[in-house]
C-alpha cells in the first residue's frame, strides 16, 4: 500500500497528525492497529514510545503535553486496551491536558459478530473524553484527525478518535494535507472582570484561588501584584497540572486537602475569585462535613472561562484595581534562593526525605509529585529550591507519577525529572520504569516506601473507625511481604539503590541527578 | 455504627453477600469504600484478598469463580478503579463467570460538585457488565446485593453494584436477611433438540462445536458418545473458560485461532451444532478474509440457551440419535495416561518448554494458559497428562493469566496452579505476583520469555507487512532492555529461577510443583 500514489487511512491519519505538529506517539498496539503501526513505521519523523501497559501510555502522553505544550498521540488496542488507559486519561482530562487518544477497533463490518474483543468503545471512552469521534471513511480520516487535534488543543483536553481496522487499511485518496490553525482564545468579558474588581474593593477578605494557566510564572507574578495591591490572599488549588516555582518565582501555597483545613482557610472570606481554578469542593464527602469548601456566607466569582485569554483578563483586573504594572516588579515577592538548605541526617522520615529531595533539586528540574500522604512536606520545603516545574496528580486516579515523569522526560530531554512517588500508587503503573529504561530517560524516582496505604489508614480514622482488625489491616498494608524496590527496578531495567538515612539519600540523589539515564531510590521511611 | 441494634448500608451489603454464600472478596479499596472496609473488618468469615492493582482483583475473582463455581465479590474505588479492572471484567463476561463487582462512588449529594474523582461510572461499567445497579437507600442495599448475586449466577456473568458512600455509611434497619435461591435452569426445547438430531442424520459432515459447560468431564463424555454414534466431528471453541481434561477424560481439540486454519477445518461441514458454544467468528477481521468461519453452504444450529439445562439437552439429543447410554461408556474414548512423556533436553524452545510443562504437570493441577503465540504446543502435548483443569483467556484482553491463577489458587488451596504465561501479557498485571506471595498461593508461573509481542510480529505479516523498520520494531519488541524476571519476581516477594535448558526447567518444575507457596520460572526461549 506504499506504492507510489497509493495510500490508506492509517497513513492519512499519521500524515494529518504530523501536519498538526504531533510528532510523538505513546503506544501499546494490538492486531487491529497493525496498519497504523505499519504507517508509523514509514514515518520516522514520528517518535514512537512503547509502554508495556496502557496506563503508562496515557499517563506519559499527559506528562509530555504538560511540558511540550502540544499534544502527543496515543495508540491503544480496542475497548480493553482503552480501559487500561482510562484512569490516567481521567487525570489528563482533569489537568486540561491536550491529548489525541487513538483507539483501534474491529473492522466496521466485523462488529456485528461480537468477536471476543468487541465492546462498546464509545461508552468506555465518553466519560474520560472531551471529544469523541470515529473514523468513518479512509478518505475522511485525515480530516477527522485534524478535528481531534483541534478539539484537544482548544478545549483543552482528551480527544478520542476510534479507528476501525478497515478505515486504517482501506485505500484513501492521496493529496496534500492542509493543517488546521489553533483557534484563538476569546477575549475575556471586560464588564465581568471590572465587576470582579469592584467586588474586591468591598469590605471583607478576598481569596484568589489560582489554578490552570494562572500558576505559571508570568501569570502568577501578576496575581501576586493584584493580591498585594488589593490586600487579597492567594492560594493555588490543591492539585495542579503544572506550577512554575522555585527561587526567583512567586511562592504560592496550596489549598489543604483535608476538608476541615480547607474550610478553615476559606472561613470568613467574603469572596473567592476563581482564577482559572474550579470552585473549591471536597475531594470526598464525609458524614457531617460540607461538600462546598468556601464560606457559605461568601460569594464565588469566576474570572475567565477556559477558552478565554487569561493574560488579558489578569491585565484588565490589575488595571481596574490600579496596579502599576511598571512598578509592580515581582522581585520583592519572589522566593530568594536558599544557599544552604538543610540536609537532615540520621534515619529517614517522610519529612526528612522531602527536605533532602527539595534541597538537592537540580536547576530547572521537573518534579512529578505523587507522594500522596507521605510527601506533604515537600511543597513547603521547596519554595526556595532551584526553579522547577511541579506536576501533580489532578484527577485523584493514583498511578500517574511514573508515567507522567516518563512523558515529561520525553518532552524535555535536557532537563532532569524527579518523581517523588508513594509506594502504593507506584504499583498501579510500575511498568513505566521499563519505558524509562528503554528510552534512557533522565528520571530520578524516589519511592517513599512505607509499605501501606497510609492515606487510607488516615481516612479510616476520618470516617470514625479507630480500631480495626485483620481484614482491614490486610487491605490497608502491604508489608507482608514488603515490596523489594531494588528487584522491581532491576526487573524493569532501571538501576537502583536503597536509602535508610539522610546521608545515604543525599549521596544517592547527587549521583542520580547527575546521570543521563534513569535511577530509582527506595527511601525507607 | 456497630453498637447493638444499629447497622449501616455497608454492613447490610456484607451480610447479604455472606447470606448468599459469597465468602471471598478481592479488593483494592479507596476512601469512598472505607465504611465497606470497616464492615468487612467486622465479618472475619469473609476472606479479603488485596490486589495492588485492580486488574489483579477482577482477574482473580474470575479465576476464583471458574473453580469455586460460585461468585466472589470485588471491591473497587470509583470510576478510575473500575476502569483499571475492566479489561479482566471483559474476559470474565466472555467466560460467563459469575462475579459481583462492587464499585464505590461518591456520596449521592456530592456528585453534582464534580469532585476530582467523579466520573460517569455507569457508562464505564455497562459494556463489561451483564447487570448494573446502584445502591439507592441503606435499607435497600441488602436486597440489591442479593439481586446482583442472582443476576451474576443466573446470567451467568458480571453484576456491577455501584455503592455511593452515603448508602454505605447511612443508617439501615437491622433484621434477618433471607437469602435468594439460585434460579432453576430452564428445560430445553425438546422439539428443537429432536430437530437437531434429525438434521444430524441427513447426509453431509456434522461438526459439534463445544464450549461453556459442555467441555466439563461429564458433558464431554456425552458429546463424544453422540459424535461416535452419529459420525460427527467434535471440537472445542478456540478459547474456553474451563476444560476438564487429561488422562481418563475425553480428549478434545480446539478450533484453530488463525482464520485460514479454522475455515479449513470447518470447510465442507453441512452443519455446525453449537453445544453451549458461540457461532464461530474470526477473532479479528483481515482484508479479504471472512468474518464467519463456518462453511457458507452449511447451517448453524444452537442446542441450548445459557439459561437452559445442558445435561438434559445432551441426554435428549443422545436419546434421539439412539445412543445407548449404558453401553456408551466413555472409557474407550478417553486419553490413556502417558507413563513416560518425553522430556526434551538442551536449549529451550517454545515447543520444548510446553512439552516439559505438560510432562510434569502435577495430578489435579489447574492450568492457566495465557501463553499466546509461544504456548501453542502445550495443549496437544497435554491430552494424556494427569487430569487437570485448563483455563484460558476468553475475551482476548491480555493480562489475565497471573490474576486468574491467583484466584484459582484461592478457590482450591489443595491443588497446584500452573500458569503458562507469555512475557508480554504478564506485564499488564504483573502485580498479581505480590498477591501470590501475600496469600502464600500454590502457583507455579512459567514465563515464556521471548522478549517480544510475537503474535503481533505474526499479525504484521498477516496484514501484508513483511519488512519493517525502527518504529515498528520498537513497538513489537521489548528486548532493549530485556525484562529481568528474577528481579520482577523478587520485587513482588516471589522466589524464582531461570531455565535455559530442558534439564534445568524439568528440575525447577519438579521442585516448584512440590512447594506450598508460589514460584516463578523464566523459561528463556
Amino acid at each position: 500500500m506504499s506504492a507510489e500514489g497509493e495510500t490508506n487511512g492509517a497513513e492519512r491519519l499519521c500524515d494529518s497528525l504530523i501536519a498538526q505538529g504531533v510528532d510523538t506517539c505513546f503506544a501499546n498496539p494490538g492486531t487491529s492497529e497493525m496498519h497504523f503501526v505499519g504507517a508509523l513505521d514509514r514515518r520516522p519523523q514520528m517518535r514512537c514510545v512503547l509502554g508495556l501497559f496502557e496506563g503508562v501510555v496515557t499517563g506519559a502522553a499527559d506528562g509530555y503535553a504538560r511540558l511540550a505544550e502540544k499534544p502527543a498521540a496515543t495508540l491503544l488496542h480496542t475497548g480493553p486496551g482503552l480501559a487500561n488507559g482510562l484512569a490516567n486519561l481521567h487525570n489528563a482530562k482533569r489537568a486540561r491536558t491536550p491529548l489525541i487518544n487513538v483507539v483501534g477497533d474491529h473492522a466496521t463490518y466485523h462488529l456485528e459478530y461480537e468477536a471476543p474483543l468487541a465492546s462498546d468503545i464509545d461508552s468506555l471512552a465518553r466519560p474520560m473524553s472531551n471529544w469523541l469521534g470515529r473514523g468513518s471513511h479512509p478518505d475522511q480520516v485525515a480530516a477527522q484527525a485534524a478535528e481531534a487535534w483541534r478539539a484537544a488543543v482548544s478545549t483543552p483536553g482528551v480527544a478520542t478518535l476510534v479507528l476501525p481496522a478497515d478505515m486504517a487499511w482501506g485505500r484513501a485518496e492521496p493529496g496534500p494535507i492542509v493543517p488546521l490553525q489553533r483557534p484563538a482564545l476569546k477575549r475575556p468579558d471586560a464588564a465581568k472582570v471590572r465587576a470582579i474588581a469592584r467586588e474586591m474593593e468591598k469590605p471583607g477578605r478576598t481569596v484568589l484561588l489560582v489554578g490552570g494557566r494562572a500558576v505559571r510564572e508570568g501569570a502568577l507574578a501578576l496575581v501576586a501584584a493584584i493580591a498585594e495591591k488589593s490586600g487579597a490572599d492567594f492560594i493555588a488549588e490543591t492539585f495542579n497540572a503544572r506550577i512554575e516555582r522555585g527561587a526567583g518565582r512567586v511562592p504560592i501555597g496550596k489549598l489543604p486537602y483535608a476538608v476541615d483545613d480547607a474550610v478553615a482557610y476559606l472561613a470568613g472570606a467574603a469572596r473567592v475569585i476563581l482564577i482559572d481554578a474550579r470552585a473549591p469542593v471536597g475531594f470526598f464527602a464525609y458524614p457531617d462535613k460540607p461538600s462546598l469548601l468556601h464560606d457559605p456566607a461568601g460569594s464565588l466569582h469566576k474570572l475567565v472561562e477556559v477558552d478565554e485569554d487569561l493574560s488579558e483578563a489578569l491585565a484588565l483586573l490589575a488595571d481596574s484595581l490600579g496596579v502599576d504594572l511598571q512598578q509592580a516588579s515581582a522581585s520583592n515577592r519572589t522566593s530568594p534562593p536558599n544557599p544552604a538548605p538543610a540536609l537532615p541526617q540520621g534515619p529517614l522520615t517522610a519529612a526528612s526525605t522531602c527536605a533532602i529531595v527539595a534541597a538537592l533539586l537540580p536547576e530547572n528540574a521537573i518534579v512529578c509529585d505523587e507522594s500522596v500522604s507521605a510527601g506533604g512536606a515537600f511543597f513547603p520545603a521547596s519554595h526556595a529550591s532551584p526553579r522547577h516545574d511541579y506536576l501533580q496528580i489532578t484527577g485523584g486516579s493514583i498511578g500517574i507519577g511514573l508515567p507522567l515523569g516518563a512523558g515529561a522526560a520525553v518532552a524535555c530531554p535536557d532537563r532532569r525529572v524527579v518523581c517523588l512517588q508513594a509506594d502504593g500508587s507506584a504499583m498501579y503503573t510500575i511498568q513505566a520504569l521499563w519505558t524509562q529504561a528503554r528510552e534512557r530517560l533522565a528520571v530520578t524516582t524516589v519511592i517513599l516506601s512505607n509499605r501501606r496505604y497510609a492515606i487510607l489508614e488516615h481516612e479510616m480514622r476520618n470516617v470514625g473507625i479507630r480500631e480495626y482488625g485483620e481484614n482491614a489491616r490486610r487491605m490497608l498494608r502491604f508489608d507482608d511481604p514488603p515490596l523489594d524496590w531494588l528487584g522491581l527496578a532491576r526487573g524493569h531495567g532501571v538501576e537502583s539503590a536503597r536509602a535508610e538515612t539522610g546521608e545515604v539519600l543525599a549521596d544517592l540523589l547527587r549521583a542520580a541527578n547527575s546521570r543521563k539515564g534513569p535511577f530509582l531510590i527506595e527511601a525507607v521511611i
